[in-house]
């Protein structure tokens, strides 16, 4: 018998796909119950290089790494994106694979939420502002598919991108507030080389679109630019901004705002570092970015 | 040297008094590391025999028995007895010690509500019946504050008491809906030889109300007597429990209600097993009382 050509297949890591609420925490119990740590990086899938940062992140923070992906339906509100919420689950897993995951939770939405479903979190303060505004569900919604990943998952730590800043925020509030003994970290906003966050949004958007989309990430680098130069009043800040943005067709603000970064309320003047964050729709794709605005040390000025 | 009259002091178990959330958290840590099972059974404390019953329930179902004592404000609502709650920590210390409790977990409101806290967790059905009507944010405090002690004591089983019915309904609900890994257990009404139910607040009682305050667990007795008479109309059996209450002096009635076990909703007619639940002022007082009124079978009718 002659053997030609033989080919090694790749050995890619082993990776566990568990469908279950039950499954999973027997899994994390049986986990904690040898010693190991678990991390989790909570995903709604269609991921991308962003989700794959944090993952590379967590990676190195615990024995066991856990990816959640799950399109949670209590986050959207009537009329949003929830059933055209783009989903690619084969190459979601593939993607896992490569960075080392060991466990992907991908449970159906009836298993999570089971009937007579009625208990939720929510925060009073920190989701009023940014996003809350004209999305006024969609934290108590975060906050409380978190809240059940967690109890399902129980990791050690969990990492989260820091492009949903008021999200990440939310998250350590809730964490603190509950006593959770979790500890929550952000991972840095990765972008595509023109400077556009990464989005699974992002999908939504058509080739004339795209320019329209950079306004974001343009108006953020002019924003820094501007305080630079000396120019700290927001509200002059906030128009320049604004200007840029729709001076693109198709480009509708929802919101341009700085704020402080601990409590998001509105300041009046860039004398700290600020949190500069949007929310702009490019047709009907609603996209976010943020950057903290850092004013040039008086001891340098 | 002769020694006369040797008293042997009676070995009382040790108990551990931990004020502080982080230590309880981390001892409970270090427990659960050493694969020790926890019971938790949370207390307002000036206990009496209806939370020892609770605790001699709980001290067989885990290696580690941890009762939290904490006059928890967020279920207080404006006007209520918060400041006036009664308090007794060295007779709770003792009674503790007598039941072979192993943590006395004792913390300071600035210590479980931190500045800034914000989060709250909340229940859309149950808590709208019965108790909840006169008391809007007080289910919502429960919830919050024994999430936050699930957290802190991370207990494998927890026990709670059938008087606050709603209550027990409340946990189960949010134990479930929050995906908790935690048992509860619902443990029965303790009464006085008269039948009055166990209660810190019976302590505000004088000796001139006392017989009024009766009029709960009559009225309870009356309505499953009538029942087994046949009278099964809830309209009418809530009116001879109010006709029997009322004729006391001081007596105003919160509520009498016959619902749906389970849903809390009212019914019209028992013709299954129902909850009757009642709370009732007995001058300054309110007491709450509550029974599973069982309908004669109709086999043997």
């Amino acid at each position: 018998m002659i053997v030609t050509g033989v080919i090694f297949p790749v050995r890619e890591a082993p990776i566990d796909i568990i469908a279950l609420k039950s499954d999973m925490q027997a899994r994390a119990n049986s986990l904690r119950h040898q010693g190991k740590t678990i991390a989790l990086v909570p995903t709604m899938g269609y991921l991308h290089e962003g989700h794959l940062s944090l993952m590379r992140l967590a990676r190195d923070m615990a024995d066991i790494l856990v990816v959640s992906l799950f399109v949670n339906p209590t986050q959207f509100g009537p009329g949003e994106d929830l059933a055209a919420y783009p989903r690619n689950f084969d190459h979601d897993r593939e993607l896992c694979m490569g960075e080392g995951v060991d466990i992907l939770f991908h449970p159906e939405a009836g298993n999570i939420y089971e009937p007579g479903f009625q208990t939720f979190i929510s925060l009073e303060k920190l989701p009023v502002y940014l996003c809350g505004a004209s999305r006024p569900v969609h934290f108590r919604g975060v906050a409380t598919i978190v809240t059940k990943l967690f109890n399902i998952v129980k990791p050690h730590v969990a990492v989260f991108g820091q492009k949903d800043y008021q999200q990440l925020m939310v998250i350590r509030r809730m964490v603190q507030d509950m006593d959770m003994d979790i500890r929550i970290v952000g991972g840095p906003i990765v972008r595509e080389a023109d400077g556009l966050a990464m989005s699974s949004r992002n999908a939504y958007l058509n080739s004339s679109q795209r320019p329209a989309a950079l306004s974001l990430s343009r108006s953020l680098q002019q924003a820094q630019a501007l305080l630079e130069s000396g120019q700290t009043d927001v509200a002059a800040l906030i128009a320049s901004a604004s200007h840029l943005i729709l001076s693109f067709p198709e480009t509708a603000i929802d919101y341009v705002a700085i704020c402080d970064p601990d409590t998001l309320e509105n300041i009046k003047a860039v004398t700290l570092p600020a949190l500069m964050a949007l929310a702009v729709r490019v047709g009907k794709t609603r996209l976010i970015d943020n950057t903290m605005l850092v004013p040039p040390q008086s001891a340098t000025s």
